[in-house]
């Protein structure tokens, strides 16, 4: 296992590496554009669309390099994971590519749509109750039973070099960039991306952006330790975790600054990118530009990327016909 | 006016030309495939993206196709069109660019937001009575008032030619593609469609889709003289038009087949498109691969292009939240 071997950090080599691993494995996903949208934000903006990455999400890149950085004795019993969004499907995804075994802890009222986006790679789904204990305790036991490896969601140097694969990316086709945006959950997708684009090109400023209702993030970066999420309210479902210890402390030295949007914001951003861009993005994904919409960050004659980090949502059920968010 | 001086008929040259006349008017879209959707159908799908167009919708191609087309003599007095839809603003959109005036003569019950698109590009816009009677009194009288030339949303050579540039572009990306799937409404895409490609390559097949409630063109096909539409009812608002002389003519010498396809099938095609490939499509645009879902057409082991056409819906009000159509 690469990532083991180090004592800690991150480094732009490891995302480079992390890239050469996977990138055959992946999409290289286009970035959009918008004169209409620049023109309404005063700057210009950059869309580095992970909606249209294998199984919808970036999620694809970090767990796929973290599998395929395994050595074959260590993937031998497979690989295990507790969630119940896109690091899940990546998961399984990445597994069946290497072919060795997936195990997926779930809460037993996922629905069935995000139950299937997993069988269908052949993953094997465990059923518990939805707490994040159950979830945990679920997987200790089928490593313990099965050998399986954790791939952690986010706090895991693999799966965030793999996430800041998007970056390396993004700065390749336009290296004029010289703000980058990008949304927060667990850390991973910021850790690798600051990595990333301050390895790249110094001086560069990256900036986290988090819902309101979930703002451990903003909290922790504020007052310099974990702030632990309990009770996230915001339409945004991939962004309600906690940072872990890596992950906050990549972020915490990195980035430059960490601003929160209501959710009013996030929904009206997520319709407009829809409108406009005439693309799926899940509400997390509309969160990056949530912050130009509120005005929550100057992009007035910059170059602004923005990482739209997925778009698996349910198409029943749309933040704006719902009264809840408005 | 080019297409004026002939008599009549439509040429793979015409097409190359308004191509070279429009390509850095317009975007050059992209070609979007999908592996899950693939080993749905059994054959390979390749989805022509205009949704992407500006405008939202292949229309621009037509519309800047003719207006670019004219003299300054011709072009003095500006343009008129009668359409609520995408039309409307791609002309709009072309007047401007040439820096001519627009008139669009349009029903008062049109929703604001499409009346906004169209004077977003400073054409004027004039409310008539909802029937095809009203709208075509309103463009005669603007055109003796103010000299101003039609530019009609279909039965036009010169907007015929136009639209079929996205054939061009699909073809030369992907030469391999041997079966064209096309929306019909009055036929100026599928005019245009037929004769890139058959131009190009002269074995392939070109085969019309129209909703089963608007199916005016499946029985001209069949009749061989006009049938009018009267009474359409299909989700898909942009194909609910009448086909045109000249479009009729095209299209009955050089297609090879019109099939028709169920409500049921647009919105299930329509909400798959959404899913999987992550882009926005209106009803109109998922008829193609609706005739594929609805096993209408045979396309196992085939590669078969796909024309997106357009990506402007309402958001409030999705087909899969009525039951209407299901």
């Amino acid at each position: 296992m690469v990532a083991s071997t180090r004592v800690a950090g991150l480094s732009l080599q490891d995302v480079r590496e992390a890239h050469a691993r996977i990138r055959d494995k992946i999409n290289r996903t286009p970035v959009m554009t918008s004169s209409t949208l620049d023109a309404q934000a005063g700057g210009a903006l950059f869309f580095k669309c992970e909606n249209f990455q294998k199984i919808g999400a970036f999620k694809a890149r970090g767990a796929t390099n973290a599998i395929f950085s395994m050595s074959d004795e260590e993937a031998r019993g497979g690989v295990v994971t507790h969630s119940s969004g896109n690091h899940a499907a990546a998961v399984a995804r990445a597994a069946k590519l290497r072919g060795i075994p997936a195990y997926i802890v779930m809460p037993h009222n996922v629905p069935k749509a995000k139950q299937d986006s997993v069988r269908r790679y052949g993953a094997k789904i465990e059923l518990c109750e939805p707490n994040l204990k159950a979830r945990e305790a679920g997987a200790a036991r089928i490593m313990s039973e099965t050998g399986a490896r954790l791939v952690h969601p986010f706090n895991d140097w693999r799966v965030m070099a793999g996430q800041g694969t998007a970056t390396l990316e993004l700065l390749e086709d336009r290296p004029e960039i010289d703000l980058v945006l990008c949304p927060i959950g667990g850390g991973g997708l910021l850790s690798g991306t600051v990595t990333a684009a301050k390895g790249v090109k110094p001086g560069i400023r990256v900036v986290g952006v988090e819902p309101a209702g979930a703002d451990d993030a903003y909290q922790s970066f504020k007052s310099g330790a974990i702030v632990p999420m309990t009770n996230p309210q915001t339409i945004a479902d991939g962004l309600r975790g906690t940072l872990g210890d890596k992950t906050f402390d990549v972020i915490r030295h990195n980035v430059d600054d960490v601003v929160t949007v209501s959710e009013a914001a996030i929904c009206r951003a997520m319709r407009t990118i829809w409108e406009v861009l005439k693309i799926i993005v899940e509400p997390s994904a509309a969160v990056p530009y949530a912050a130009i919409v509120e005005r929550k960050i100057d992009v007035a004659g910059k170059r602004v990327g923005l990482i739209v980090t997925g778009g698996n949502l349910d198409l029943d059920s749309l933040p704006w016909m719902s009264n809840e968010v408005l």
